[in-house]
């Protein structure tokens, strides 16, 4: 159980400056706590759930799991089908280390993007995010949601993009519409490959920092692809030839 | 202008009730809005908008395009930032041809990932997509959102699965986290590929059909990809060598 008081603390962290604060969110759903709890257990401080899950095997990393009401779960839950069970995390910790390959996102505005990209990028063992500063923040709760905790495997961190990019010497790819075709491009590592943002792409100002222009080949019909969807799709190209 | 009935009348196609009545939905933002008119502009039967959007170039089209105030736009959408415009437009037509390569969707929940499956299908000239009876509604709006208008521009139909495959003769395959590695697996036309549902991938009962399991290695961690993710590495694999 828990009191008014606790509940309306936990409610709180619906509100980013509070989050900030306290430096935890909450999520919510069965299969994202149970990779959570698998794979980063540190990470969640506490466990809220209303239904009965085998969370038996989990013990032994002392996370505390306090039993509570269906309608505690509805308020903690920013969903409208929390499925019974919520979860508080620490933040997550900006971490740069260089790597052979690095992914570089200029501009990701919609959290389940982001969150749909650190997934597909710890799938393919991408070792380093580096984000522009005006892209969505990775310790937004549908970023970690969406993630399904891999903002906690994947090193993500925040940089001034150009000088980032000024100060590297390997090549830099980056996806535009009028670039080669990933099916014939031949791929190589040490390098670095762009993603824009949702409506624009990439800023100017990056985009001139681009040696080598990708583009995956329209055979139908569309003005782009989703950025989530054609960032898994060039990985996946770099993950078949290189990585 | 609007008055005061004709919103009450449109604000009730956010019920699924309302909408398969009058067989016609809302969707809302300039980018799917443009993408429609450009498209698919005889399915757009008025548009709502608040701002000024040189939609001149599409008066040919003879859309209705009636000015309202952010209020009134406010109450039309569904989302909290609405964007200035939102388009009333006729229901998609399930349509069934049978093509050299189809798509199946094995019990795909997700509206934005149905739509998401249906945006990357029309980019890369699927032009086939089969559902499961249990799969989402390709009529609702998030889907038509988030397929930024591709429910238009891919057929799509609604089958039961065990029934449609077993008449099939074809090449079978199946995303199966058992699978045989998209890289290193010749791929063949004529074929099928399924994708399953989110949580639980490919039913059993369809299952049985498949003759060649695929599967997008893991080479780092995570339990899985998301499914319109997944579909995106897959198709491209299949364009990239046979499409």
């Amino acid at each position: 159980m828990l009191s008014k008081n606790e509940i309306k603390n936990l409610r709180a962290l619906h509100q980013k400056k509070f989050r900030d604060l306290e430096k935890c969110l909450l999520v919510e759903g069965e299969r994202v706590v149970v990779d959570l709890l698998e794979r980063n257990p540190k990470k969640v401080k506490r466990i809220f759930s209303s239904k009965q899950f085998d969370l038996s095997k989990f013990q032994s990393n002392n996370t505390e799991v306090i039993e509570v009401n269906e309608n505690t779960i509805e308020q903690l839950a920013m969903s409208k089908s929390p499925q019974g069970i919520v979860a508080l995390l620490d933040y997550p910790d900006e971490k740069f280390s260089d790597s052979e390959f690095v992914l570089v996102l200029d501009g990701v505005q919609d959290p389940g993007n982001l969150g749909t990209i650190l997934r597909t990028a710890a799938w393919f063992d991408i070792k380093q995010v580096v984000c522009s500063k005006n892209s969505v923040d990775f310790c937004n709760p549908k970023v970690v949601q969406s993630s399904m905790g891999a903002v906690f495997d994947v090193n993500i961190c925040y940089r001034d993009l150009p000088e980032y990019l000024s100060q590297q010497k390997r090549t830099i790819y980056g996806a535009l519409l009028e670039g080669e075709s990933i099916y014939s491009k031949t791929l190589r590592i040490p390098s670095i490959l762009i993603m824009g943002n949702e409506g624009n792409g990439i800023s100017e100002e990056v985009r001139s920092f681009i040696s080598d222009p990708l583009s995956i080949p329209k055979y139908g019909v569309g003005e782009s692809l989703n950025v989530a969807t054609a960032s898994a799709i060039m990985l996946s190209a770099f993950v078949g030839e290189v990585l």
